[in-house]
C-alpha cells in the first residue's frame, strides 16, 4: 500500500496545498494511504481534521521517512530533497529550468521526479494541466484586482446622478487567463476588447463578448504557443496595441510562456499615452512582465497610471486553486495507483512527457541541455 | 458674479474631490467663477489643468479670502472655519452630529452651512441625494473586497479540472449599498440571497435575481429606514439569520443609519458557525459595524473567518464616487445661482431641511438638541 506523503509548502507567500480533502479520500479509495504533516491546510482555511482518513503526522522528517510519493505545489528545497528516500515519486509543478539545481539535487538523490507543467497538452491529459487550471484562476483574479485598484466602476450605470459610463477593459493575449479575464470583465459590465497574436482565437474571443484586436500578419505557432515575431510584425504589433491601450482604462496582460521571459508588449510610451487614474495587470510578472515598467512583485504609479505586476496570484485564491491543482494530481495520479499498488507505466507518453528525473539521471532533454549550458 | 472655491481635502484618507471638471465647467455657464486649490484633484488622478476654466489658487488661505461659497466633501477643520469670511456659503457632508464642535465653530464664524446627508429624500431632490450616490459605489466596492478576499471563486465554473460550485453570498440591509451589492454579486456568478427588516424590500431583492429571507414580521419605520424591533423580533431575527449567514461563504451587513450606532446584527456566535475561509464585509463601520467581531478600519480573522470592517469605501473609488458627489453638489447649487446670482430662497423645503447654520444661528433642531445635550 504506497504511502503518499504532503508536506508544507515552505515558500513564504505560497498558500495553496498539493491535496485537498475530497481528493485525500479518493486516493484513499484507490488504495493508497496518505499522511499529511500537521498544520498542511492552514494557509488555505483547511484544519487537519478535515482530512478525515489521512494520518496527521507532526514533523516533516518523519513524513518524508514514511513517504513512497510525495506531493508539493512548489518545488522542493535541496534541504527537503536530503529527506526524501532514494526510489521517492515526487509530483509537483517543479519549474525545472528555474531550479537547475534542485533537478541536478533530485538526480543524485534517485528521487523519481514528475513535473506537472510538463505534462503534454494533449486531450487524455487535459483534466491533469495545472497550467490550465491554474491559469484561470489567474485570469479571474486579474479583474478583481483591477476593478479593486481602479477608479471606476466596471459597469454601465444609470443613477438619480446621472449616468456612469462603462470601464473600457483590453485584454492582451487569449489563452485560457486571458479568456478568463475576458468573461469576468465582461460579467463585471465593461466593455471588453481582446487579443493574441494567434488570430486563431479571435472566435474564442468574441464568444465571450469582446471585440477582437486584429493585426496585419498570423503568427500561429507549435503547441499552442506563438511563435516569435519578426522586428517589423513586432512594429506592426506595437504601432495597433497602442491606439487601443491609450483608449484602454484597463489594461491586463497575460502573455507568458512557461520557462521564457515575457515578452514586452507595453512600451513605456504606451504607458504614457494612457490617460490618469488607467490600471495595468500584468500577470506575466514571474518571467519579468509585459509591460516595460512592470517590477515583479510591485505596484508602481508611473504618471497617475497604476501597474500592478503581482507574483503567484494562484496563491491568493487558494482553496479553489488548490482543489483544481490537487484534482489535477489526482488524475495523474489514477494512472498510477490501482488496487493498493504503485506502478509507472513508463510507455505512456504522460508519464514520458512530464518525468524530470528518474534512476539517477536527467530524463528531460531540454532540461538536461540546460543543465550543460549553466 | 459668485466666487465658488474649492480647498483641498485635508483627511489622509479621503481621496474624493468636491468637484470634478465637467461639474465645474457648467458651474461657470450659470455665470460662476470656479477657483481650485492647487493639486485638489491628484487624490482622484486628476491634474489641475483637467479644470479647463478655473484659476488655481496656491494656498487655501487665498482661496477662503476670495470664496462667496465653499465645496467640500469631509467637514472643515476648526483651522479650515478661521480662514473663512462671515456670511459664506459653505455645502458639504458635514456630519454635524459627529461633529458639534463643528455646528460650534460654523455657528459663531456666520457661515451659511448646508449639509448635504440632511437633504430630505424626495423626488425633487433625489438628483441631490449623496447618501444614495455614495452607497452606490460602497455597495459595489464592498462586493468586489468579499471577491478579493474570498479564497474561492464567485462563479461556477465547469473545467478540466471538474466543476467549481459558484459562492453563496447573503447581503444584509437592501437599502442602495445593499442593491447594489447585491446585483454586483449576481453579475459575478455568486448565488446571492438578501435580507432586510422592512420586507418591502423583497420585490426589489428579488428582481435583482436574488433571494429573499423572509421573516415572521414587519419592520417599516419612517423616512425609508427601519423601525428598532422589539426584543423578542431581535431574537426571531437572530435565529432566521444564524441559518443563513452559517450557510454563506460571503456575508456583506450594510445596514448603516446615518448618524446613529449600527445595529449588531451578525454575533460572534454567529460568525463562529461560519465555515473556515468565509468572510465578511461589514459597511456599517463607521457606526460601529453590523457585526460583533468588527474592528473599524481593521480585517481581523477570528477561527478562520475574515472580517473586514473598511472606513470611507468610497474614497477607494474616488474618480466616480467624486464624479457622484459632484453632480449632487451641482444639482443643489443650479437651485440657487442664476445669471451670475447667488440667491437663496428660504421658503425652498430643501433649504430648510439642509441648511446647519445661518446668521449665527443653528437652524436644524435635532443638530441644536443634540449640542444642548452634549
Amino acid at each position: 500500500m504506497p504511502v503518499i506523503a504532503i508536506p508544507k509548502e515552505l515558500a513564504t507567500a505560497e498558500r495553496r496545498i498539493a491535496i485537498v480533502p475530497e481528493v485525500a479520500d479518493k486516493l484513499e479509495k484507490l488504495g493508497a494511504k496518505i499522511q499529511i504533516e500537521k498544520g498542511l491546510g492552514q494557509s488555505a482555511f483547511l484544519e487537519d481534521d478535515a482530512f478525515n482518513s489521512a494520518s496527521v503526522v507532526d514533523d516533516a522528517a518523519s513524513l518524508y521517512q514514511a513517504a513512497d510519493v510525495v506531493l508539493k505545489v512548489q518545488p522542493p528545497t535541496l534541504d527537503e530533497i536530503k529527506q526524501m528516500k532514494p526510489g521517492t515519486l515526487l509530483i509537483g509543478a517543479l519549474a525545472p529550468f528555474q531550479h537547475l539545481d534542485v533537478v541536478a539535487a533530485l538526480k543524485e538523490a534517485n528521487i523519481t521526479a514528475l513535473s506537472m507543467e510538463l505534462i503534454p497538452r494533449i486531450t487524455r491529459a487535459q483534466a491533469m494541466d495545472i497550467l490550465s487550471s491554474q491559469a484561470t484562476v489567474a485570469g479571474y483574479k486579474a479583474v478583481l484586482m483591477a476593478a479593486d485598484i481602479a477608479p471606476v466602476f466596471f459597469p454601465m450605470l444609470t443613477t438619480a446622478a446621472g449616468t456612469i459610463r462603462p470601464s473600457k477593459v483590453l485584454i492582451i493575449g487569449a489563452g485560457v487567463a486571458g479568456l478568463q479575464a475576458i468573461a469576468t470583465a465582461r460579467r463585471l459590465g465593461a466593455i471588453v476588447e481582446g487579443y493574441d497574436v494567434r488570430s486563431a482565437t479571435k472566435e474564442q474571443v468574441e464568444s465571450l463578448g469582446a471585440k477582437f484586436v486584429e493585426m496585419p500578419f498570423k503568427a500561429e505557432g507549435e503547441g499552442g504557443y506563438a511563435r516569435p515575431l519578426t522586428e517589423e510584425e513586432k512594429q506592426q504589433q506595437q504601432e495597433v496595441l497602442a491606439k487601443h491601450v491609450a483608449a484602454s482604462q484597463i489594461v491586463i496582460t497575460t502573455a507568458a510562456i512557461p520557462g521564457r521571459a515575457s515578452p514586452k508588449i507595453i512600451s513605456k510610451d504606451m504607458v504614457e499615452a494612457m490617460a490618469s487614474g488607467a490600471v495595468i495587470i500584468d500577470l506575466a510578472a514571474e518571467g519579468g512582465g509585459n509591460c516595460e515598467l512592470s517590477q515583479p512583485g510591485e505596484t508602481v504609479n508611473h504618471n497617475n497610471v497604476v501597474i500592478h505586476a503581482p507574483l503567484n496570484v494562484t496563491s491568493q485564491m487558494p482553496t479553489h486553486a488548490s482543489d483544481m491543482y490537487s484534482r489535477n494530481l489526482y488524475n495523474l495520479l489514477a494512472l498510477m495507483v490501482k488496487d493498493g499498488e504503485l506502478n509507472l507505466d513508463w510507455d505512456d507518453e504522460i508519464l514520458q512527457g512530464c518525468v524530470l528525473t528518474h534512476e539517477g539521471e536527467v530524463k528531460n532533454a531540454a532540461v538536461a541541455e540546460a543543465m550543460q549550458n549553466a
